[in-house]
């Protein structure tokens, strides 16, 4: 049997017993997953969406996994916590932030960051967007902004 | 400052307090990550390694990410355990069953594998390897290998 789409009109993805497969499209976009923002509306960051792939629906995870996109000159806050990140970037070209050092990122690059490091995601292109997958703990402490003078030497 | 390698001849990730950043090179090899064999050798699985990229060194976190490929005409074991699976595809075309249904897959693809959820991940593509990040509690049960008569219809 090949893939089925659903026909309900809403759920697009195809499911077995709670299982799931959801296809990427153009532009990175998964069917029926809706995209987000980053967090509410503030100053320290620009032009960043979120889509929450595994862990807001039925899944038992330890984790979640989330795919970030960052527009052209769009950044994520700077920001400190005690829970890591796992993030893999899927497309563009950007840089990151890890305490007082910065490192160039392109596809498949891997970025663990440490407990309490400081950290920012910044995109650098002039047109694609930066995405890049990201898993945290599923129970994880919330972030806290960071002053750029604080870190800058 | 910009992306800087260590320069020791060991670890070429670039790190700052315990992160780090690894890039990944042509072929999806990731620098100081070693590629090991996918499970003990054995008849139920062929042509696939596994590349932990998360998880094994001093990580806390809850979960491990690992990278899977399978060559041409590979596949994994056809298993069940009660952890689940958070994957997203990065190269290549191929299927994965979901207890009696298969799903095409291509890159950016998700699938979540429910809880004892039969599954088994096969390559179609006549050249290119299949390969896709793996996402798993980092406590878990082993997997327990499925006879093919007991999920065919």
């Amino acid at each position: 049997m090949t893939d089925k789409s659903c026909c309900d009109g809403e759920a697009t993805a195809a499911r077995s017993s709670g299982s799931r497969v959801v296809h990427c499209r153009d532009g990175f976009r998964w069917d029926g997953v809706p995209v987000a923002e980053y967090k509410a509306p503030g100053t320290s960051w620009n032009g960043v969406s979120r889509t929450t792939l595994v862990g807001n629906q039925d899944e038992q995870t330890s984790f979640h996994v989330r795919y970030f996109e960052i527009a052209p000159s769009g950044y994520t806050s700077l920001e400190q916590h005690s829970h890591e990140h796992a993030v893999l970037v899927l497309r563009g070209r950007g840089v990151v932030q890890l305490g007082e050092q910065t490192h160039d990122l392109a596809f498949g690059d891997l970025v663990y960051v440490a407990p309490n490091e400081v950290h920012q995601f910044r995109n650098t292109a002039a047109a694609e967007p930066l995405g890049f997958i990201c898993v945290v703990d599923a129970r994880r402490d919330a972030g806290v902004a960071v002053a750029r003078e604080q870190t800058a030497k």
